[in-house]
């Protein structure tokens, strides 16, 4: 920790700042500058509240040196980490994508759109069927009998299913079925159940929440990690801006930000992040183009009849033409996408 | 639902979107203006997804004509609400004040805190036993043996109790120690706790999220409410903006349009909006001056050594002026507090 | 400046960011920490780049230690700033009013607005004759035709008079007609335009922009003040947000922080904060209680033909009871308003 | 024009809002929903300030029809603009890229840079002389001097060249220099600015404001399309967010939404955007993937002495290397990049 003194602190005020700092652990050494007088406080607090120095007289600014996540660092895990499940890399030089509806609706809707998905040479199927919304009016997923549907219709088509998990209880229900459980947005900084999932033995998907920083993405996989899971995939989809054409801001510079901070994979989901249906194929483009390790995209094949969030899904069509241009973009950046 | 079409929209392109709109249940009235034609989409669908028409061909624009919430609208209940619990009246003409510490820490400490709430004539004490904290090696709540704390002490000097749950195996035993649950900011969009919380018979004060909207606030209380439960506060305690020199930004207009827009009473909390000690008095005077129904206020006696937040809670003697001039701006706008 | 390097940095990483500190002309001070090292980076140049050493191999942060403003800071000049202009201070105990309608319309309307003003014991009468509008198709401003008629209007009822300058190759013309010169907040880091307000006689009042930090706010009034004028007036008048029920979101927590970083005075504009009249007076009177140094609000006794704004306009009768609640929250926090 | 009354409007209050309407020229279309009442007001009015009917009792909501802009819409003008400066297409099948430095620093460096960029294949050299600095003890550009040794190398090396102009009473100077006129961020809504640029016969390339919608940057746009000059390139460079990893959050959504509301050709930015080098090459490659007309990139080869913004300037093998990524993401997507 740094502690830049105000320009005129009293000899008074400095030595009542470094006798707090050695009361909280810290060792000090002293810096005179030009103007200033600056405290390096040495010692690894890292969850340290800078604000105890900052409100003391004679503070002008306190900066903390560790970050104050440990295990999502790079500087704790050089190499990038690899998720293995089944025959699935995610976060290798391959680009995973995750694909299917928003919910499951029944056993037809889920059983076709998980062939598009197969015959696509897509591995994982997404699909919800314990649903965040914001009206308590709206659809709110089919709950288990859903789960028991996309388990049935992933078989079949030799597929992993990724799907949604929203409060303790529900988590050994839900681990039956699924190989990747999915923390949502809205549940980013839902610690009783970040602490829950850090002990489960399955990889967790956790997504940024709507005005999380990315710190705040980093510190909410450190609970995870922290309780023992060590798979946990990153997911960036949309920051809440001022703009208003868009849903949300897709914030793709996090994915190389994330690189350079974190070993985690990185998904973009530009289903979420836009929320319109035209503006997903570009969106999925750059997201492979700025180096996100995997796309999750929203399709159905009856959009105009989809009991959530129809007006994002790609059409079957559309699609394949995305998949057939995001290979090529793969490619062009010296990686592969199948 | 009101539907702008393209200027350059075709009678084909018109006649798809009346057809969708009757298959999803509506009546239709259609305008011709200068350059463009307007539908009036009549039938009460609170919840309608307005996307599923902006995607088809010919829409300009899509406008909702119902708020998407309606139990906590001020159409459906003119009157505000008061919720009265033993001899307190919250959202009367009267302000409420809740003060205590951020964490209940030890028995002595809510004991000493408890006294200087009671002694300041204020009715309601809050405290922590469950602390969602951004890092998972910071203090986390002293658990169930808090929440016995702070009952004692609250019933020692004839106080209400007001702390915050935060999932939902938890209901049951905070139930049986407070008289208000509180759902922090992380928790307003986690859907499933407020459902719970629907069906309990004390009052719920909602926290506003740090991202979310006024509407989204709204939303989230109609869960609470049609659920079963009337007794809903709403919390202003600012939100996520670009400035750096405060933690958050106080957003004080949200309490004249939550007083517009709904019959729900409104408390605003200066000490997490601003993060720090010195900012609290101009603003905790700033939300009486706007109209809160109550203010919530963090005070410790040691503040240096407080296991959480200490930074931002006011020390007894500064709380007792700033009690002294939030009575003297409460009688200048026709309002009492006590 | 303090740079934290990397735990894992090398020596050579080390020497390499050392020999650019001091080949940049900084002398060096370093420390070592348990897990990483702290260089001090000691010479005052407060506009150097800091990425310049971020973006050197081993450098995992760099913080500035001197504010990049200096003549705006209150470490610079203690004692608030108090801008004489004839019979009226601004920025002392004492509470200043603008007040007067968003644009000049016509000799009768400035007339008739400049009685009611002085009337109510304000002394400085606010109109606009050059006006930034988004669209181009909108009322632009009396121009000079203006500016004369609210000279006139305020030599009549012996008021000072505040309008906006949006280009330089007016300032004379209005140099000419006004005590206080307005910069707009689109033209908060109009740098040209600030570098010659800095050579102007008369008293400069500098909108915050609507996306800029208070940092930002304070370098734009560094600019004003390096150039020669010392007497600059902030004002805070809502800030973009995420948030749709307010056209603005009204910063408050701005004004105790700007007094204790600055020594400038500080104005809230309540009518541009909110855009709506019924939140202009709650608005207002949580200014005066967050301690801000002036109000300035728009009034217009025809607003529904107003050329501009009309929407946010106080009708007079409203405007006086306003200032009869604002007296009493003056009193309450010990100030006066007159 | 459509506005939705209240649920319990009374026949008083919908008749005054409906003669309001009138008096301001609007014919008037009245119905019946199962809650409520419905108008739509008929008659083209672009900027009508809808809060003139908003603040009338009984109404709830009030949304405009027409955009607010027209010259800049594309249903105005349905075809993509290209604008033609010489050998150079902006706006068509093919990507633009303007390269070079932040500033202009001397002879040689831009000479130097000069080559690089013609080597490349790249057609557009661009270099600031007048720089909008945030503080006023930063480098402020060469001025005049610079505007001459860029316009020396652009001929030398058969480039065309782009600059900024920041006051009015530059324009004539920097026409004579420059091929295409650059309006920056901070002078988005310097609306005396653009008028002048509107009656240029040169290209004008306006840069997106820092936290303008995309909304205002086409109004921005309409201001000069308005003052008769159609050759008008947008560009998007980052809008500010909550987010502290980096510089501004770079907004890639905003380029398929303009491509749908406009006619205009979009350029990104990503060195302003990103503002450290690293994230300047994913950061490229997502843009032309999202569809953008043109990138515009920082080059130097000396950042670490370059007089501003070297952090963000990629040497120019980086440089190379990324140019040939870029060609094979265009030729994915199927475009060109010359």
């Amino acid at each position: 920790m740094v502690i830049i003194l105000e320009k005129n602190a009293t000899e008074v005020q400095i030595k009542n700042v470094i006798k707090h700092l050695e009361d909280y652990g810290f060792e000090i050494h002293q810096s005179q500058g030009v103007e200033r007088t600056i405290l390096g406080a040495i010692g690894v607090q890292p969850n340290f509240d800078t604000r105890k120095i900052k409100i003391l007289e004679g503070v002008s600014d306190v900066y903390r040196v560790t970050s104050p996540y440990k295990l999502a660092s790079r500087s704790f895990h050089e190499d990038n980490t690899v998720i293995k499940i089944k025959n699935v890399e995610i976060g290798s030089q391959n680009i995973s994508l995750m694909v299917g509806p928003c919910s499951i609706e029944n056993e037809a809707q889920i059983f076709r759109l998980a062939e598009v998905v197969a015959k696509s040479g897509v591995k994982i199927l997404r699909g919800g069927a314990f649903k965040p919304r914001t009206s308590p009016y709206s659809f709110q997923g089919l709950g288990e009998e859903g789960l028991k549907l996309i388990r049935q219709a992933a078989d079949q088509f030799n597929l992993l299913v990724i799907t949604e998990v929203m409060q303790i209880d529900h988590i050994d229900m839900i681990y039956k079925y699924t190989d990747i459980l999915q923390i949502g947005a809205r549940n980013m900084q839902n610690y009783s159940l970040l602490k829950e999932l850090g002990k489960v033995d399955k990889a967790v998907m956790l997504k940024r929440g709507i005005a999380a920083t990315i710190e705040e993405l980093l510190m909410s996989a450190e609970y995870i990690l922290a309780s023992g899971n060590k798979n946990v995939i990153l997911c960036e989809r949309g920051i809440r801006t001022f703009e208003k054409y868009t849903r949300n801001t897709f914030d793709l510079s996090a994915i190389p930000v994330i690189h350079k901070k974190s070993h985690l994979p990185v998904i973009a989901d530009p289903s979420h992040a836009t929320g319109i249906r035209d503006q997903v194929p570009p969106m999925a483009r750059a997201a492979v183009a700025a180096g996100a390790d995997g796309i999750m995209i929203e399709i159905h094949d009856d959009p105009e009849n989809a009991l959530s969030d129809g007006p994002q899904a790609l059409l079957p069509d559309t699609y394949l033409n995305l998949i057939a241009e995001l290979k090529l973009i793969a490619t062009a950046i010296g990686r592969t996408l199948e």
